[in-house]
């Protein structure tokens, strides 16, 4: 989609701080880390909302969790923790409307989360 | 796992208040609910923590996240928004040591998650 953020930065067209790839999904450093580590894990196909998933897609949550448990361990918090939240539509506080994995690590998460 | 709380209410042998449940997963209302609306949804089969999913596993979570939407549906809060989250480990905030996953809504989430 050409007018998605998301969807410029998989195509390379604007730059950001990718930290890991596969065939399926990338995940880059926030721009705006609300914790020593966060980073976003997003496919690479344009998928709204989590409210657009179905069994023909799901499996790339899967990829992004993989992604994301990969991403701990290269980055050294696994065993020290992190949070994962996707959020959907205004009540979650979606902004960005390509469904993204925040990944946060670095400090103790609080509760509630927001 | 005897000692585990969530398998406990997979088996039956704990109550809750269960909302949705297939052949892979259970969702049931949290006992001390951080938002008008919060669900757990959890595997049937026990997973200590999101480092322990792999290749065979990772399915479950897209399991999980269907189970989110559709309940998200059938609550009524799809289109309204919501948050889903899991935590890992201690700075995750995780505190049942088996996956989970927190839906939740019925308010305008904050930012930064906790």
């Amino acid at each position: 989609m050409a007018d998605c953020i998301f969807c410029r930065i998989v195509a390379g067209e604007i730059p950001a701080d990718k930290v890991y790839e596969t065939g399926t999904v990338v995940a880059f450093r926030d721009v705006n880390p609300q914790a020593p580590k966060h980073l976003l894990v997003v496919p690479k196909r344009h998928i709204a909302t989590l409210n657009d998933l179905d069994e023909q897609t799901i499996a790339l949550v899967g990829d992004m969790y993989l992604a994301a448990k990969q991403i701990a361990a290269d980055e050294g918090f696994a065993e020290s923790g992190y949070r994962t939240l996707v959020n959907c539509n205004e009540d979650g506080g979606q902004d960005v409307f390509h469904v993204h994995l925040h990944l946060m690590a670095g400090r103790r998460m609080g509760w509630p989360p927001g």
